[in-house]
């Protein structure tokens, strides 16, 4: 192979991790934006057409949507009380210009002189590649309360 | 020193970084896999003859015991229940084609309107490198009681 | 390009990438070390002069003092009781030879027979590059108790 090949080849196996990074810390920021109460910048983790299903809530679709369900009362509740919302690790498919990533997501909330999980959901995302870098273009939320839907929400994606 | 050799020794730190990532990913897909009640896809986590000892129910051998362990009662009971096994981010040792890695796990249970922390362990992980990609060799999960045990699995692991 | 530019281009992004993977193996390894009992090597996260400053119980500037508060009383305590530190994904901003990082930690306490979220906090962390590799140089934590003081750290930063 020419070395000119072989640096193209090079350059796209880096680009593969740049695009895994960028997902994660993307994702990695969503806890600090709602948990500071910076709505917009929590809102803007998803393209501006993109949709957030939570679990016991239903769907918000577009940006607009999704920071006014964060300036909502509920929670706004959460936080004025003290909350976390800790994500885990995410396990990422990532195919070209999308990715799907599924993971957990604990919602820490103070009781007390500790804080007790107030919510453990299942999440699946989907991110699309943009203009504007990696954005999500849905993310799934359902409660891990023994049904099906959460279950379902982590099984492996359908490959295409 | 001479382009190509350049371009080879970027192509190593390449790897290790893509190393890093796919047993990153692995792990990451053990909690979806097994509170989605896949347990032939968590078992694969595992080289075929790979091992799982759990603190308090001892070792299992080999993918398909592993699995077995998975479609079991315990498990089962949880995930019927409502159960989320979140694992923490990986402290990773690379070693070529071999690792090492310590992180912990924290088992959520559903409980009246919320949830509580069933199992929350330490845990040490051997992966090889496999015609199949990274594989674990070995986990070891043992209970964060106070006990020796759990602390002596968190210390960093003696160098070869 | 000439293809040596090309390649010098491809090295700064892989060095981003090795940055970004060095600090988050660097902060992963924390919990393990606090939580063996290992202060020195939980002290070594930070630069000699690194400071950590721990909602409720002040600043400790230097490795030594922080090494000196993992072996105090409250976390000796802790860890005989049971615990686990245990960190969330960090969102990184990396700038050159330095990085701002938020996250979370929850420290789980065993209590009867499950354990309880002793600790949820937000967690602000400066990281140095040093010839000894990426070190921390000051880590803030805030619990998150509805206070302002935490859900500030969780903002993002100011851009210089």
């Amino acid at each position: 192979m020419e070395l000119a090949e072989v640096v193209a080849r090079l350059s796209e196996r880096l680009r593969e991790m740049e695009d895994r990074e960028a997902i994660r810390n993307l994702v990695a920021g969503y806890g600090p934006s709602v948990d500071a109460g910076d709505s917009a910048r929590a809102a803007a983790i998803w393209a501006q057409d993109g949709a957030y299903d939570v679990g016991g809530f239903g769907a918000s679709h577009g940006m607009e949507a999704i920071a006014a369900l964060f300036d909502g009362p509920t929670h706004q509740g959460l936080i004025a009380q003290g909350a976390a919302h800790l994500l885990s690790p995410l396990h990422i498919d990532l195919d070209g210009d999308v990715a799907t990533a599924v993971g957990y997501s604990c919602v820490f909330v103070r009781d007390g002189d500790g804080w007790r999980a107030h919510r453990v959901a299942a999440n699946r995302w989907t991110f699309h590649r943009t203009t504007g870098g990696w954005k999500a273009a849905e993310r799934v939320n359902r409660l891990l309360d023994g049904g099906e839907e959460a279950r379902a929400l982590l099984a492996p994606p359908a490959k295409t």
